[in-house]
């Protein structure tokens, strides 16, 4: 099937889908979940053929990890389908609304955007994922994941199809990309007619593509660049705490700490107690100059390129800095705009801070790990957004739907 | 001046207008309003060199007309002012927030976008509608005119540069592309790092452009091939007046009717109706075959590139349906999704037409021309939204800001 042809069938769908009630619509996402467990073979035999793909391409260990579907992921899968079916269906909610001066009764209603694309790298739950949150919000979708899941990507979509169409649905609400060649990826890219809004998912050369190549409207997401200033006033006990779980309790993901800036009157305090803690994880320390000449052995020279890595790894960059201001204008130098935070125990740097720090998530005394759908208690998430057109910071079900507005009047002329 | 030099100018004037008080913003508006009334000559005379050039070139008289300016005309602009003035400013309204379990406080506030790039066509009072909404709002802009209107805006924005750095402000936050080449467009529309959201106004053209090209966040604004469908049951004499206002009253706006679509069981008595009353106007009539068994000699025949133009002028196609259903799939494929009518007295007509119709704006039983920030009581509007993503349909004031998190701690760790 061509894409123009999945982009019809994807529009048909979303019909269908705008005016389909919160009830139809669990209960299709109710027999998706119970799907999943009862289909587990035929999805494992097919992430199986990934998997011994992938090691024969030389896929790293990590990597072969996150594409890794075992009985137990697919029932924890399962089980998120779930606890999307308990949260609150946007469709429909009233926005606004009054009555004009003539009597024009005006109402703007949430409605889905319509079709939804998605293209992403490697992890096979993604797809049930981005599936579900469509299907929740009214949307049909149209998924184009990465080749070295393409086989689990095919088991996993199959089985929802069909679980939706034994639902009364149509199938085409989740719609497969199968073809993952670079084509298919930039003609989805210019699929205006078809696809209302498209989420790009992985590693910041693909958002770049997509944002660089794509004529259809793109909520851009995920890199970050994430910075923990020390302030010269910080709890430094504190603020090691907050940086070790920041760097080390997940550093692939994109609310990691990745830059150490410190105020150089603290440095010398904090960067010794700082390098100690980050040592249990071997964490390589990358510092500029002034902070070389503290921590010695303990650190390699930065680089100008190191401002802008996301390392995804435990890497630490660390830069002295002279004052609240030069910390600021740093971050907003070289942030991706994700999540930034302050150690800080006075008041007014708190407050600077938050007001100049270009970001979706600005913290004080807190770990920016936190940035996350779930824990913003926003139920399940499809992104995390770092622009700022219709969505910034982590994106729920809220953030899948568009409005309209309805006006009914009773001869109006203007 | 480069546009890169532009751009970080812009930056640097977006980071203090971010923070800056309503009362600030609101005194160099009203310093903008009076300077532009005390100053009336230097525009003037612009003006009238851009006249001078464009009747050269054998610009038409309606286009002229909307390049022309006057004395009444700049008092009119300096008044518009003031009533932005009046208006509530949307920076650092709370979304939204809580407390997490954790203790973690969150607050969703909303801040400005940052810089709003604005690529628009001839009428000159756009150049100060624009920069006084993002002023407002907290953003800097940059402005891109045409050629046309090159002088006017020159001495639009020397005017409203001046008047904000005598009140304190930098006057970087408005800042004009005099360089009106095809080159500066195409350069903005991939100016990234320093132009955070881009919306073009004016013709198809110059919107299907920038969408086609702009790799900076668009919202897409105006174009509307807006639709009118008399149901079976609607009330003949109403849809006649209404009819005669969505097409009549000003045709070349993008809220004006362009399409009429009958229920067969209607048609014959409607349409010879509909034909006389818009005679008044000698309207064009543009029928399909079945309309012009029943209009004969008071229509042309339409051909099949009629149902997607915008005609912007007194010329309207008709086309008979043999149902609803048919009424909306008309709809769903050509219109622009700006602004779309039914006329009914069918209650379960009206609800399937609003909820299936994919517009900005859907009728019942009034006229299209109501689509407008004024008209849906948001205050001034900087343009109308017919894409999906951020904003729909009349955009004001509080469409130019996005929104970030705060999150406070006391050393919350994941």
């Amino acid at each position: 099937m061509n894409l123009t042809e999945i982009g019809e069938r994807a529009k048909k769908s979303a019909t269908q889908l705008a005016v389909m009630l919160s009830g139809q619509k669990d209960r299709a996402l109710l027999a998706i979940a119970k799907a999943l467990e009862e289909n587990t073979a035929p999805v494992l035999e097919a992430n199986a053929a990934d998997l011994a793909q992938a090691a024969e391409n030389g896929m790293s260990v990590p990597l072969q990890d996150r594409l890794l579907l075992t009985k137990e992921r697919l029932f924890g899968i399962a089980e998120a389908v779930r606890y999307v079916v308990g949260l609150e269906d946007p469709v429909g909610q009233v926005l606004g609304g009054g009555i004009r001066p003539n009597g024009l009764k005006i109402t703007k209603r949430a409605v889905p955007f319509g079709v939804i694309g998605l293209i992403y790298e490697s992890r096979p739950n993604v797809t049930v994922d981005c599936a579900v949150l469509c299907l929740k919000s009214g949307n049909a979708c149209i998924l184009r994941g990465s080749k070295d899941a393409v086989r689990s990507n095919i088991a996993l979509v199959r089985i929802m199809r069909d679980a939706i169409e034994k639902e009364g649905l149509n199938p085409d609400a989740i719609q497969l990309v199968e073809d993952t060649s670079r084509e298919t990826a930039a003609e989805m890219m210019r699929l205006n007619s078809f696809i209302d809004v498209l989420i790009p998912r992985g590693g910041a050369g693909l958002i770049a593509t997509v944002v660089q190549n794509s004529t259809v409207p793109v909520i851009e997401t995920g890199s970050g660049n994430c910075h923990f200033y020390v302030d010269e006033s910080a709890d430094l006990d504190m603020a090691a705490d907050i940086l070790h779980n920041a760097k080390t309790s997940r550093p692939g993901v994109c609310n990691a700490a990745e830059k150490l800036l410190v105020h150089k009157n603290c440095a010398r305090a904090f960067l010794p107690m700082a390098a100690e803690r980050l040592r249990t994880h071997n964490v390589e320390l990358r510092a500029c100059p002034r902070a070389r000449d503290i921590l010695g052995d303990a650190c390699i020279p930065a680089t100008d390129s190191d401002w802008s890595t996301e390392y995804e790894d435990y890497i630490l960059g660390i830069k002295i800095v002279n004052a609240i201001g030069e910390a600021i204008e740093h971050i907003n130098r070289y942030s991706t705009h994700h999540s930034d935070a302050i150690i800080t125990s006075d008041y007014a740097n708190s407050r600077l801070f938050c007001d100049s720090v270009d970001s979706a998530a600005v913290y004080v005394n807190a770990s920016t790990r936190f940035t996350d759908g779930g824990e913003f208690g926003l139920g399940a998430e499809i992104g995390i957004s770092t622009q700022k057109l219709h969505a910034r910071g982590p994106m729920g079900l809220t953030h899948l739907v568009s409005y309209k507005y309805i006006l009914e009047g009773s001869g109006q002329i203007r």
